[in-house]
């Protein structure tokens, strides 16, 4: 499993394989190491090799070693409330990571079926399109696939290029708060599990068949939906949460 | 591709076939089926065939087809919105299911450290989990993995029981509001995409690998935890949603 013949040392070899296996979820989130010594038999190495790949682990953010009772896979995922809107910024800084956006492509097109009966167009009308990558420690996290109807859509454009010359990140929603004239006042949201195809693969960076959280928005002005968005992120890298009071049952 | 020497007629293969590509989104949800013409040529049989198979497969509720435009697979996920509290068995009557509940396992052990963490137990403490699977026409939806502090334990696995016997769906929340004194007032939840792993593709019936919508949830009743919860939903048959209204941005 691990190459003895040279190049990396076995140490670093071990890192790799611990990486690969939290990655591919073989460790899972939460889950604990097998033991220093299992380690050291199931990858034929001496306990210093287990030990510094831990200690290398430990230092990446990968494990957390717990006094006593054994090392745990990290998780890594960052967690946004639902409760709240903050800024894509503020959500990585969370986990220490910086943000930043790249505009995957902008467009003006006749819009599909789903899109326009989402946004009450008629099916031959121009949709405004506009894909966003955007990325942790320049590892892309989340790919937004939204559109508009043309008048909001010329606004969010321009103001998503003002954001990437300035290099600001930014979600559409960063955007309506910072300069666009049109804000949303309402927000409907599903949340979905999916698996990446070979499209979101290649635009997150991951292999084929790893989990996608997708969360499909549209966001509406006094009734109107100005913008449905479908945004899919790294299922190993965010989730959503929600606290509230239960009604009372009885 | 379809088998030509007797056994099923060649319609009934082609659903089988549609259903093959839709579970395994080779198809994707709200995606186009090819033309007729090109379903002919792709597996070869005549039209009447593509278009006796397209019939079954709209009665059964896989595709839908849209007066000249084309076939679309139908969305087969139930929807359950976050703002308010509908049990398991209206759920799933939404898209026209009959809901059941088994019970997988019930059990009191030595907490682990993850759970004791949770229900802010000691890590020697005993706790009792529930595990339960729902279902919908008999398939299976969701596998519910519970733990609580035994006080709480012992009331809810006796209303599981009772409710198992008397045959009505639940889930754990669904027992709070009939049959546990100790009902919670907050509920904290985390969403997340994984993948099956081989041991949840074989409670939930999918390949290993298929996606998975994870709901963990902390239950609490007057700020002391009393279930912790891990639902893992099969990714094709569920949905979350919320609709809120966005905070005045500037």
């Amino acid at each position: 499993m691990l190459d003895r013949a040279g190049g990396l040392p076995l140490y670093a070899q071990l890192v790799a394989t611990f990486r690969e296996r939290i990655e591919s979820a073989e460790w899972p989130a939460g889950g604990q190491l097998p033991s220093e010594r299992d380690l050291c038999s199931l990858f034929d190495v001496s306990r210093i090799t287990v030990r510094r790949a831990i200690d290398i682990a430990e230092k990446e953010g990968l494990v957390k070693r717990v006094h006593g009772v054994g090392t745990f896979v990290s998780d890594a995922r960052m967690e946004q409330a639902l409760d709240r809107v903050h800024s894509f910024e503020r959500t990585l800084a969370q986990r220490g990571l910086v943000a930043s956006t790249t505009i995957h492509a902008m467009s003006v097109s006749v819009s599909d079926l789903a899109v326009a009966s989402v946004l009450r167009l008629e099916a031959s009308e121009p949709v405004t399109n506009l894909q966003l990558i955007g990325r942790g420690d320049d590892e892309p996290i989340v790919f937004y696939d939204s559109f508009f109807p043309t008048d909001v859509g010329a606004d969010v454009t321009a103001a998503a290029e003002r954001a990437g010359a300035a290099g600001v990140p930014f979600s559409t929603l960063d955007l309506y708060r910072d300069a666009v004239a049109t804000v949303p006042d309402r927000l409907e949201q599903a949340f979905e599990a999916i698996v990446a195809d070979r499209f979101l693969a290649g635009l997150l960076a991951v292999p084929e068949g790893r989990p996608i959280l997708r969360v499909t928005s549209v966001m509406s002005r006094e009734g109107r939906p100005i913008e449905y968005r479908r945004a899919c992120y790294r299922g190993d890298r965010y989730r959503f949460s929600l606290d509230r009071a239960l009604p009372a049952f009885h």
